[in-house]
């Protein structure tokens, strides 16, 4: 056994992880990084980026298929050469901050030491990063080669001829999206009575639409029972006896936290699903921070990059850290793509907040004739005041065009406030003007 | 003669006006618009909507051209029906609104009297939204034909095989990078020692590199004396006597004011440039404003629109005309796109403000990764304090990016305040963030 000593060690290589280790790098710490598996974690390496990067790749694959029988062989070949650079390009960057890496499943020995494989890691702070993973219930036994999660839906060397998908969440609806592009057919099976639950049913309806037009089927306010493996193919039964019978199943909706070994031989508390953290992201180790999917916060990775990096500026200037999310963005990676920030109609309804809404579509922009686009709008919703209390965009790219909006609805500004702001045009960015000045003349 | 009572009569169909005239007719008011010769003025008809839509259109045609003897034709065909479109969206916008148009080239009577054809229109406030047209002088006598502007370049019906494009401004910039696109053989003739003068040398690089690569000729530091047409070609006289021969010259730099006819019979004081204006965007009678180029404030589109809104809410509801544009977007639509609001370092420089700066490059970011890009960058400029004074964009879209950026910087936001705001992961936003921690991490 050898002994190194760090300044910081950050257990888990995914998202968060990695912009934290980064940033206590660059701020001149002396910092280790432990992965039990590969770099990248569920965001870089299984998730949203590689879903967006297939998408964008793969738009249309379906038609062109028909016309070429090659181009599809030669995507995929592609696709598994953009992957490997992803791969490498992670572990480079890690590298070339000359950030240690550990490759093993490692454990606590105590609160200031961690052990993985011949080595011991004392270490000023540990970082919890180790997220969370799909897992099997006895009733959907996930087997990776029929009954498959992300893992293996993300790795598109055998594309089924048929897939269902349980879960029409926004992991299930992106993959669905996906597949779809690759001409593959798609069932999805949502329990409650919309895909996408918890948007607004004007927001949800372009993705469904498109999904539908594409050949997917949806079916809601029904769960799945059960599933099984019977001669190759994967029979889904659904809560109402109806039996699905596809070639895959990608299971969306089931995931466990992924504890690190050894937690119990220190003080930090868990409950079944995350570790306990308190002020500045600290469990009950006033040395060991735990960030990401793995306190249970926020299951987002845009969260997990936001906190890994205020946990490494805690460390390096004692600035605290701010967990108050409640300007949150986000983002579904469908066709279109669905993005913004703040509250919703649904929301605001169950809080019994009274709120007006301005609509503009694209199209109805100069920029959108320009661009011959034909889908997607801004949609604000203003409170009596005119206060904005949320803008969200349906359409092509609109994951783009949030930027920092976030920031001027967290300042409390009004319609009239961003009214006076001058917008570049012709841009798209003139229908949020639109969508302003027709919520701001509701009464 | 027949005399007809409005509320507000708008001389001048531009983008100002018609901005203007909507949000009048919308607040209640009887409004009529005067035109004297198309809707859409040089925004929207002849300048930065077509140009951007015919980029759009036309990008890579060149080499599609080489394949397909057709294409080019079949686009032309389809230019001319989209700008059709163009002119019908236009004036249906403004008569499903029942805004009264007039075509003609009226006069003012008095200050309270404007006619035009057989109509006296009598009004209690008056708006002059006339712009500005290109003009000839006597060295470079614009025929229409060979030496042409902006408005017979955006008609496509007659592609030259060559053009010398007078002024590396941003007009002449955006229409080299189209017709570069289209195959024709550009020279770009710039006074001045670089192109898009005012902008920073990094910021130019891109769009200079690739005008180049389109086969583009930049001729810098040089004027042009004089052109003349000669055996149906252009033959322009550089200060060096250098003679450049082209099928067709562009003249970018000479434009001179629309005053409207009649404005003698007023009170209204002009110069040379352009109407004078006071609080409010009013001129010396009470009732008159002059809105867009005509006020010589800021010859730019979006401003022309803030303006015609911001008198419209000044007649409907006395909310003062706010014409401080310190925070200006800009955007210069090439392949690649420059767009951004706040101050660049030259302006800083001359102005012996220190500065850092931040640059985070789109191809270092993760969706970078994912949608292959290989050009573009996001730089924020910071002060000493690390408040934001400038951020710019490079790149495909980035004209979609800016959004309400400028608002942020208004706000005197500094670098933490941004990198307290969650972006989209994985979006090309999180390239803010990264050149914001660059900057900020600066000495």
């Amino acid at each position: 056994m050898v002994n190194k000593k760090y300044d910081v060690v950050i257990i888990g290589g995914g998202i968060g992880g990695y912009y934290s280790a980064m940033a206590l790098k660059k701020g001149g710490k002396t910092v280790a990084l432990v992965e039990k598996n590969s770099l990248g974690g569920t965001a870089l390496r299984w998730g949203a980026l590689p879903v967006k990067k297939a998408l964008d790749s793969f738009k249309g694959i379906k038609d062109k298929y028909n016309e070429t029988k090659n181009i599809r062989e030669n995507l995929i070949n592609k696709w598994n050469e953009d992957l490997s650079i992803l791969d490498s390009k992670i572990k480079e960057d890690l590298i070339n901050e000359n950030i240690d890496i550990y490759i093993g499943n490692g454990k606590f020995i105590d609160s200031k030491r961690f052990t993985v494989e011949d080595e011991i890691l004392d270490a000023q702070y540990f970082i919890i990063a180790t997220g969370t993973e799909p897992h099997s219930i006895k009733e959907i036994p996930i087997d990776g080669v029929n009954i498959i999660t992300h893992k293996e839906a993300i790795d598109l060397t055998h594309i089924p001829k048929s897939i269902t998908i349980l879960g029409g969440n926004v992991e299930g609806i992106e993959f669905a999206a996906l597949y779809a592009e690759l001409g593959v057919d798609v069932i999805v099976i949502e329990k409650e009575d919309g895909i996408l639950s918890g948007n607004d049913g004007d927001l949800v309806e372009p993705i469904e639409t498109h999904l539908i037009s594409k050949g997917v089927k949806i079916i809601k306010g029904i769960g799945a029972k059960s599933a099984k493996v019977s001669k190759g193919a994967v029979e889904t039964l659904l809560e109402d006896g109806t039996i699905i019978s596809t070639e895959k199943a990608l299971v969306t909706f089931m995931r466990k936290p992924n504890f690190p070994l050894g937690i119990e031989n220190t003080n930090i508390k868990t409950n079944e699903n995350n570790i306990i953290v308190y002020e500045n992201l600290l469990t009950d180790e006033q040395n060991i921070f735990a960030i990401g999917d793995i306190n249970g916060i926020l299951g987002m990775a845009h969260v997990a990059i936001q906190q890994g990096l205020s946990v490494a500026d805690y460390i390096l200037n004692g600035i605290p850290v701010d967990t108050s999310y409640y300007i949150l963005p986000r983002a579904v990676f469908t066709l279109p793509e669905m993005a913004g920030v703040g509250k919703q109609e649904l929301e605001l309804k169950e809080d019994g907040i009274s709120y007006k809404i301005g609509i503009a579509l694209f199209k109805d922009s100069w920029r959108g004739w320009a661009k011959n686009i034909d889908c997607g709008f801004v949609k604000v919703i203003l409170d009596e005041e005119n206060k904005i209390l949320g803008l969200w965009m349906i359409g092509e790219n609109v994951s783009e065009y949030i930027g920092l909006i976030g920031s001027v609805i967290k300042d409390g500004k009004t319609a009239d406030d961003l009214l006076s702001n001058l917008i570049i045009h012709p841009s798209l960015g003139e229908s949020i003007r639109e969508a302003l000045l027709q919520g701001k003349n509701r009464r």
